[in-house]
């Protein structure tokens, strides 16, 4: 038997980020000014990026050096591991070699880190001195106060309420990492203060939070705005996870022929499956499966169409597959995957069936997982699981027809604030949602208006 | 800089456990019958334990072989990672060169599973289908779930009342493995329903879950007892730590000058040092310090006596540092070292002046991890940070005086279900706890009948 985990020596971490914007298999949509509907230009995003970041989104460049300052934090965790799942293949009885990449080694237990410890160096690069940023459950505000952390940058987190006040967890993390966290509607903006004027007792939403975040950014001098998904520099600097596994691969003369994982905004999927895109779009046979919760069927049922990223309209329109910036997923719980849009690459290689969308219910998710747990012993996020439920499938799959594929998962983060959605499904007391036609098309009605 | 992580090869994994009987600088007194008073044979415990741990329990062999179904297992996370923690030598400012061993990175998050795996092993190759145990805030539980899980087992966990109610967390991470977790007092034994005659609110004791959990797996034909800590077997299945540990150490041609760590049964603290202890003995410089809670002072002011492993006066008698089996510690957070005991070997070496033990208040320790999470990112669980206290004391001694030492913590777990001590502390509500002499008294008192 084959070592069970791939290690890989610091040395060889990959030194730049890969780019996937010139080996796009047809020209990505500009972006657009939320105002004019003209193509955003650099000046437009400065009050809120800092201008190296700017230059990111907007690079034509194949590869972007990571800087020693971003490499030293990276260290702290990766190379992350790359493991292969003996117990799971045993259970499952498959031909298939089963692997999975492991980001919940981070020390906020997620691939969030990858992009906020490199935006919190660029914004330190240019002399900004706070952040701030909005977070749901926590997963990328807590990714973001580390981050900060490191760099000696203040960290402003906008927490929907609703999860302020009942997962406690994911915020006393941030203020073990010295940031700051305030309940979202709050009254510290025009736009909390209008919530409440309406609604004292508001739960809050993400696009409520967004709200918040950008306008402190756009006001103050000293701050900018960050973001953990959906842009092309978040998903670029997310890469290294997929330049690693290729060569842990190497290092054991094996290579995937199907790669698993789940998206929400798509960047740990951009991150974990962009550099084997490449060798598919140069002729390589992959099978790359892009998995999303049937409650939040952002790529199986939405537009690609033009829209807002936030429910406020305050951000450029992005071209991207979306079920509208106002619709509002049911509560699943993987909150990372209820965001109406997905992100513009990604979107545009689904639509070119380089990549293949998968919506799955979350009862065969948490049933994964546990499998999952109950053979590999890691307890996985419940976005991660639907990357495993995928795997495990087509594992099955590969136990009807005897074919020995090569599957790897991406493994996003791990799921130990998430135990009571794990007793919810072992209780017995988990829901599935199945959205009716007509939600879809009144969460997508709008679009046509758009642009 | 050398590399942050030393990572080692599933290749050069120990293939034998170490057991520092047969080295110790003094006969260890032998175990006796709690009833009898006479020392104990194998036959006293075969009730409750399989006989393959019994012998190793009384194991006089230097080296014991690590079974490959025990290795496959451990391969699922093992060999752990050695840190090198530049990001806080940098924060100190010491010349000292600081390493972590981080066995946070196992699926219960902690070094327990290590001998957890091996004991549900060792059940299962006699027959045994039903494994019983206590645990206190659920560390010991989960681990033992967990390998149960791994070898088909069911696990059956008494967990003190208080935090079954108050910490459901871990409780929820013995489910998802699929072990049945009891409330204890329970009405299911003759301990427990005693108990609950007397007090039907009785938050419980490890003390009271201990009797519980032994009284049924003596009661039953297929069920064996297991105990995660303070004899013999426990503490030679972690010596896979240190033995790492000094591999990893080769490779990067360095070696511990001071070995931090915490103490609560001391089966951590034996797992890292005792390979370093042999080398000590025969002859190598090293400081080894011992941590514990000044709330709960065992090894600091306790006697060095025999006395029972728990309240219920079941247990054998051991030679060892105690402060009573009565004794109640006040309710600090780091719950892993709230006991009255240290394991005999453990305490064997203390009284030689081959370890020394070091007692620290709460605050500090906390200090200490926040410290250590706003520079090497990682979030330490309380017990972890003792070891890490003592060893950025033991860093800015080496500031001042510009000596260059090595030293080596030995990083127990992570802290990922202990946010609410963090915020405690955060917020400044924490409160240190200093025991007065006469409670120490009154509670070591009654050893003089003890043997």
């Amino acid at each position: 038997m084959d070592e069970a985990k791939i290690f890989l020596s610091e040395r060889d971490m990959p030194q730049a980020w890969y780019n996937i914007n010139p080996d796009l298999p047809a020209p990505l949509q500009p972006p657009l000014h939320p105002g004019t509907g003209q193509p955003l230009g650099p000046d437009d995003l400065a009050p809120i990026f800092p201008m190296a970041l700017i230059a990111q989104e907007m690079s034509m460049d194949p590869w972007i050096d990571i800087p020693d300052d971003v490499m030293r934090v990276l260290r702290l965790w990766r190379p992350s591991p790359l493991h292969r799942a003996y117990a799971l293949e045993e259970h499952l009885g498959t031909p298939a070699r089963i692997y999975y990449k492991n980001e919940s080694v981070s020390p906020p237990g997620s691939h969030k880190p990858n992009t906020a410890v490199a935006q919190a160096y660029y914004n330190r690069e240019e002399g900004v001195t706070r952040i701030i940023t909005e977070t749901g459950a926590g997963q990328w505000g807590s990714a973001l106060s580390f981050a900060c952390c490191q760099f000696g940058i203040i960290c402003e987190v906008y927490m929907v309420r609703i999860s302020y006040d009942t997962k406690p967890y994911r915020r006393l993390l941030m203020n073990t990492w010295g940031a700051q966290c305030y309940p979202s509607p709050s009254d510290r903006t025009n736009s909390g203060r209008a919530i409440l004027a309406e609604d004292p007792d508001s739960p809050g939403s993400l696009g409520i939070a967004i709200s918040e975040a950008v306008e402190v950014a756009a006001q103050a001098d000293d701050a900018k705005y960050s973001l953990g998904s959906v842009l092309n520099h978040v998903l670029l600097h997310q890469t290294v996870v997929g330049l690693e596994c290729k060569k842990q691969f190497e290092m054991v003369g094996d290579y995937p022929d199907i790669i698993c994982g789940n998206v929400g905004g798509g960047s740990n999927f951009a991150g974990v499956s962009f550099p084997f895109v490449k060798d598919k779009l140069e002729g390589r046979d992959i099978q790359i499966i892009a998995t999303e919760p049937t409650a939040c069927p952002t790529m199986t049922r939405g537009l690609y169409h033009y829209d807002f990223g936030d429910t406020a309209q305050l951000t450029p329109l992005l071209k991207m597959f979306t079920l509208g910036h106002t619709f509002i997923p049911p509560p699943i719980h993987a909150g990372g995957l209820r965001y109406h849009g997905a992100a513009p690459q990604i979107s545009l290689l689904v639509s070119q069936g380089v990549m293949e969308a998968r919506a799955l219910h979350q009862k065969a998710v948490f049933e994964a997982a546990v499998t999952f747990a109950r053979t590999e012993g890691h307890l996985p996020a419940p976005e991660t699981a639907h990357g495993i439920r995928a795997a495990i499938d087509e594992a099955l799959k590969c136990k009807e027809t005897g074919e020995e594929k090569c599957i790897l998962i991406g493994y996003s983060g791990h799921g130990h604030f998430d135990l009571a959605a794990y007793d919810q499904y072992l209780t017995g007391d988990m829901v599935d949602y199945e959205l009716p036609q007509e939600a879809i098309d009144a969460a997508t009605e709008g679009l046509a208006e758009v642009e």
